[in-house]
Formats: structure tokens, C-alpha cells, sequence
């Protein structure tokens, strides 16, 4: 599956008084990172839910291997990991940009609902959209071989 | 106007690299005590909105007199100081619990609007009850002397 | 193992456009809870930092069964619920106060370090409170049988 | 003086429930177009820390003037409008990138200190850039007439 890249510098009000990045705030990155990714494949959130269609969190998870400090830049990777009929999982990895040291790796399922949150289907062209890109990518990984 | 008190416990969650509460914190604070000042004269917030009536911050100020430290049990006044036709202003005051040293001081100012942001007066039973409340802390404070 | 009940009010702060918490802010509610527990056994944490312990977060594991909404009170309860020699496991579950319906579920992993980073081993008097207290409930709970 | 734009996309974790950024995470905009402004000048404020001083915000103050909404791009404009012996003010302007309507107006006030808290003249060095950067901008601004 393709993997999107961004980046962020700390901000002070990342950080807690150990001088490192408070471990939550990591998912709010994973959350950028998240709506980047989506949007590179053509898929924007925000229309999304125009047409009545949520993706709450229904699971995260973080192993914090190395503390970002402040003023830091950091790269966040945000890749789709697994597609059901639906939920999907993504990705993450963020690394120290300067020196690909892993900082924090992790991943957040979301359930696709309506507004009330009745659990649905991922729509047909939604899923063509990811399944898509993730045939493309693989075949692209074939050819390089 | 009655002042409402209320303490909070200062979490690593609060604080930054400087070891001290982030600044932009003590406005949720600020919010946890603006609430429970309104109920405790039997405005609950969440029914106002259920009547379709909003108080979106339209101004907020701060003044950080001493720094907050982790795990420090702080005290936060409220009380309205200004009511206008279409709007309030709360100030605040947060303290050290032991020893009143001032952290810090503050306002929001409130308008009152409709779900589409159109702003409206306050309602009569609204301005009743913080006219009344008002009134009785005024009388409270005429009888002590 | 002893479970610490406390108790949260859901802020404006809280939530996010889709009219629930937004899911990285129940880990605040996490390190509350676990912050609390720790003292409730006699463990607190700022004086350990003190002694130069740290307890970094080296995972966090978040499953969202249930959106928690404005204004609610919920419940969350925590419980040390692993101990190795340089590390533990905290366990929380949150509820809506009144009905006990499961908002969250999840779990932190501690490393027991220095202040430079460095793994150490958990202090003799730290380990045999917490050892201690397992053993109590333990024995509590066959008594109850 | 020289005004640093950035820009900055609205994430979910920004948005409370009314559906529009919550007030108190615009300050962190502020910090963020605050860094670059002083990193624009060639001045990195871990720089400064690391030689033992530190601004801590001592005032805030933000004017709401039209909701942000999710997944937006905002531009964030900060300038320094006042330097003092041991303090500065730093002016923000958030707009909607796209049609330059005014989100919000504010300012932050800093106090120059070392590390202890101790207020502190602003260094010699620091002082010349950002006088002479105001300067520049003044001469510029001649120059345009």
C-alpha cells in the first residue's frame, strides 16, 4: 500500500515537563498524517462526511521506541494496513527526519458509519479507491524487482 | 456576583518542557469553572444548547502571574462580571491551593447566538436568573457590613 | 490487584465537530486516573522524580467501545494489572457514571527509567508496595469466596 | 516589523462540538508562526534556552471574529509590535487562506528570564536583531512610498 509522508516540527506544546513529547499528542499527528494519506489517493474527509459517512477511532495504539524532543522535525508515515467490509486499519511510523531514528510506531482502526452511528459498509467507490491504490502499489513493488 | 470555586490537579498532560502548565491550559480550566459556576445558579449549558441557544467565546485574556507545577491542586474562581444584552464576560482567577500565591487571572466574553451563529439576546429566564443572582449577592454583601 | 475509581466531567475541550470525545483525550483521563491510583497506594509520583525515577509511557492501547458525549460524568477506573522487574502495565476501563456503559478501554506500559533514560529496576520500597497491595486484594478477594 | 506567515490545516483535534476550532488551540497557532518568526530572523528559540534563557508567555489575549472550521487552511501572520528592556509583544492575525477573512487578532506578551524565573535584560545580541530587523522593514517600507 502506498505510504504518505509529512512532516512536523515539535511545539513547545507538544512537550511535558520530562522535555519530551507527551504521549498523547502522538495521535494527533497520526491524524494528519491520516487525512494526508487519504487525500493523496483522492479520498477527502471532509466530503466524506458531506455525504453522511464517518470514521470514528475504534482502536489506537502506540509503542513509544525513542522521545522526540522540542523544535524537532519530525517525518510521520501513514499507510492503510488492512480493509474490511467495514473498518480499516492505518499505520504509522514517525521517525527523527535528520537521522531515521523510529520514534513511535503505532496504528488506529476506524469503523465506517452513519451519522448516528449505525455501522456500514465502506462504499463501493471508496473501497475501489483503496483497494485500487493498494494493486497499483504492489504492482509497482513487482516491477522493480 | 456570586463566585464559584473549584480546584483542579495539575496532570503531566498540563505542563511543558519548561516544567511548568503550558499557557494556553488554564482557558480549559477557565471552561470547567464557567460551567460549573452557570449550574451551580441553574444554568446548565448542554440544555441551553438543547434550546438552541449558544455561548461561542468571542474574546479570552490571560495574565500569568506564577507559574503552575505538576501535580500542584490549584483553585479556580469564576464569576460574571458583565452582562450586556447579547453577551457575558466571566472572569477567572486561579490560585495555589495551599498557599493563595495568584497564578493566574483572566476573562472570556461570551455572545449569545443561534445555532448559525446569528447572535441573539439573552433570554429572559436566562438574564433573570443571573440578574437575580446578582442582585442577592449584592444584598448578601450589604448585610455583612 | 486494588482497582482507584475516579470520576471526570466531559468539557467542551473534550469533544471534538463530531459531538464526542476526541479519541487521543481519554489518555489524559488515563494518566489521571493512574496518577491517582499510584497515590491511593501510597506512591506518589512527583516524589519519585524526586528520588530520579521516571516513569515514560512506552505504549498505550486505546479501544473505543462507545462515544462519550458533552456534559456526561464518567468513571474511570484503574488497576495495576502487570509488574516486571523495570516496567509495569496499568489497566483502565471507563464507564458513563450512571448506566455503566463501557465508553473505553485500554492500558499503559511503563518503563521504570533514570532521568537520562537509562532502564533501571524498580526501586525495593516501590515494588513491595505494589506487591503488597496485588497480595492484599488477592487475599481479599478469596476471602469473599 | 516584519510579519512571518504560515499556514496551518484544521484537524479534527482541533474542532470542538459546535463543530468550530476551540478557542484555546489558536495559541498554539501563535506559538508555532511565533517560532518561525524568530527562526525567520535567526533567532531559534532552543537556541536560547540552551544558553540559559527563557520567554515565557506572561499575557495572552485572542479576539474571535469568524469560526475555523475542519480541514480549512489558515494562514498565521506574527510580527513583534513591541520590545521593552526584559519583555516583547508578539501580534498574530489568523485568516482563511483562500477569501482573507479574519478568524482571529491577538497577541502574546513575553518576559525575557533565566531559568529560575528571574526576569533578565534581553540580551545584547538578540536586541540588535530584532531592532534591526525593525528598522529594515522601516527603511523598506519608506523605500515603497
Amino acid at each position: 500500500m502506498r505510504t504518505f509522508r509529512t512532516k512536523v516540527r515539535v511545539l513547545y506544546a507538544d512537550t511535558d515537563m520530562m522535555g519530551i513529547v507527551y504521549h498523547a499528542n502522538y495521535l494527533r499527528w497520526f491524524e494528519s498524517a491520516r487525512t494526508e494519506l487519504l487525500r493523496s489517493i483522492g479520498i477527502i474527509y471532509a466530503n466524506l462526511e458531506m455525504r453522511g459517512y464517518y470514521l470514528p477511532v475504534t482502536e489506537s495504539y502506540c509503542h513509544y521506541h525513542s522521545p522526540a524532543l522540542y523544535d524537532e522535525v519530525l517525518a510521520v508515515e501513514a499507510y492503510i494496513s488492512r480493509v474490511r467490509r467495514a473498518s480499516m486499519r492505518i499505520n504509522y511510523r514517525i521517525t527523527r527526519e535528520q537521522s531515521d531514528t523510529i520514534i513511535t510506531e503505532g496504528f488506529t482502526v476506524h469503523a465506517f458509519t452513519e451519522r448516528n452511528g449505525t455501522i456500514v459498509r465502506i462504499p463501493d467507490d471508496i473501497l475501489e479507491i483503496i483497494l485500487q491504490n493498494n494493486e497499483e502499489e504492489r504492482h509497482g513493488g513487482q516491477k522493480k524487482r
